[in-house]
């Protein structure tokens, strides 16, 4: 996406075989690039959210296994690094599922011939993950569209925590949608909630929003339901960090009490995903580890100078980061092949590769 | 209550003449006394939170009417402060039912007569709110009771916002059956939702069960769901600003998605509630003005060095300040009166005095 004129991704390459991010602690405040040399960096980046999102998690992830193949392109060094990335964040199935696929497509090879597999394997998975957001951006316009017919004014859309191209390589998530419509020439409105305790919303959704030049409000995440009461939302368009085969999804914290307001008040609920977010090993969201973060999350607030103690000094403090927001509270998923039910016949409907084996063999 | 060894209450009266308060936007991380010589320094405390909670502001007011009497006893004086007051916070009805309560008691006594007439009546409306808030804990109690005989270890309370004693003249509305409850003896521990914007729960909730020595832990405002969704809460227990005729109540923004979370999951909620929070004119919740706050709320956080940006700089916000949650989700209400359902019967048979004329009359 663009700021100020310019193309940007989140993750790329330079020609010193290093790998350049922008620093998403740093945003809104200041857009700065941090360089990873090592796969430790890279790990470090992902459990410092200095990259976060499922998407840009796995590819981060995946650069991460391409910067430990040419440091040392060994079994045991290849093994170490995939257990030091795989412990950055425990519930984005996105993160696994890229240093398996690095592990295993690079086992078979020579070392020599590793680094330069793993870093090309590295950009498919980048430019994968951009073809998929623009497909799913394509299939989420159709929503927006519909919308967009059903009544005069702008669209009025509502989104939690930061899906956007931040979150991945590029396009977003729940933004992809957001972005086509808007390229679309629709007129639109995205309601931003705040998302405590890291304000991913309303630091960096709404900064990403602005550089687009997308009309948007935040709010705090407490506010969304009173606008769905008041008939203020048309939409609501979320990611989500892991989806299970039946369609429950993990999302960041206070996902599912905008579901549950959107229920109660005939708000549709779109969950925007592209395939590597399911989990085709779990089959309902229960099963789905949720992470426990630092306290400091909650107890501090990250400004322009740095973080501000806002929770009463001496207060424990507990910091869940996802809940899960079941299938039967969620109206469609929206992924690269199509709009589809959260069941597990929806998911599995658009994904026949991946039906249960009892399924395939009937 | 008592902090650290003596007894407190969040607004008094001065030898002077004058009225101490304690200011409430220096908490937690300064105990500061604010003098109020004046009704315009009352409705400037009560619009700029000094003082906030239904029924504190309803204290605040009547003792900015005293205020107002003895400085000028005349009817276009009394008028004039009314009208000051009652300007400063739209939604809390206490504060124009303390307001109305001076004007008509002051009119028809001599002008020199009024002064002291007003004081004591700012007093009895003070004491009056002690009495009903610690009755309403005595049958609240009942409650907590009742979930820590249902299952061994202590009883885990949700709570949003401050209706602690701070939002009170002492005991609190939604803290009274809490505070009564570990004075019973009772194990019990509270999630203090912080309440974004102005964190009133993660600052002042936290605060006064630290001060009380009962365990509690802050979450954020995303969280509350999760822990229903997993079996971490026994029961919801919340205050409300204002309350119609037919049990629908406006609480701080975000109550409406804490109780749609209790419903799903099979968790009470109650609603704890002074009867003068009732406004017997207005029949249902979607009558009940909701007040739109600064944006400034949104965009800083206060802190210990003063408020500091968290939202995207130059991004439009939006600030409800509170959301009406409808009867069919509140399990009960409790009352000084006692517990009823939340429906025009519930209200009507505990307060038959303010049943509708037809009512009355059948």
């Amino acid at each position: 996406m663009r700021i100020d004129g310019t193309d940007w991704r989140t993750i790329w390459r330079r020609a010193d075989g290093s790998v350049a991010i922008i620093d998403q602690t740093r945003l809104p405040f200041a857009l700065e690039v941090v360089t990873l040399a090592t796969a430790a960096e890279a790990a470090r980046a992902i459990a410092g959210m200095q990259v976060r999102g499922a998407p840009l998690i796995g590819a981060a992830a995946a650069y991460g296994m391409a910067l430990a193949a040419a440091a040392d392109p060994s079994d045991a060094a290849l093994a170490a690094a995939a257990g030091v990335l795989m412990a950055a964040r425990p519930t984005a199935v996105n993160l696994a599922w890229a240093v398996e696929a690095q592990l295993s497509a690079l086992r078979p090879l020579a070392p020599d011939a590793r680094a330069a597999a793993a870093f090309a394997r590295a950009d498919a998975i980048a430019e994968d993950d951009v073809a998929r957001n623009t497909a799913l951006g394509m299939h989420g316009l159709a929503l927006v569209r519909a919308a967009a017919e059903a009544r005069p004014g702008p669209v009025q859309i509502l989104t939690h925590c930061n899906a956007g191209w931040l979150a991945t390589v590029d396009r977003g998530t729940a933004t992809a949608p957001i972005y086509a419509a808007a390229e679309a020439g629709i007129d639109l409105h995205v309601w931003v909630d705040e998302t405590r305790p890291r304000n991913q919303g309303g630091q960096l959704t709404a900064w990403e929003l602005a550089r687009a030049g997308i009309p948007h409000t935040v709010i705090v995440d407490n506010a969304g339901g009173h606008l769905m009461q008041a008939g203020q939302v048309d939409l609501c368009l979320v990611g989500t960090d892991r989806t299970a085969r039946n369609g429950d999804v993990a999302n960041k914290i206070g996902t599912y009490l905008k579901a549950l307001a959107a229920r109660d008040c005939g708000v549709p609920f779109h969950v925007c995903l592209p395939s590597p977010t399911i989990d085709w090993q779990i089959a309902a969201g229960a099963a789905i580890p949720i992470e426990e973060r630092a306290a400091a999350e909650v107890e501090t607030v990250a400004g322009p100078e740095g973080p501000v103690r806002v929770v009463s000094p001496g207060s424990p403090v507990a910091n869940p980061a996802f809940d899960v927001t079941p299938a039967r509270l969620v109206t469609s998923l929206v992924t690269e092949r199509g709009i589809c039910a959260a069941s597990p016949e929806g998911l599995a409907g658009l994904f026949p590769e991946h039906a249960a084996p009892a399924a395939r063999s009937a």
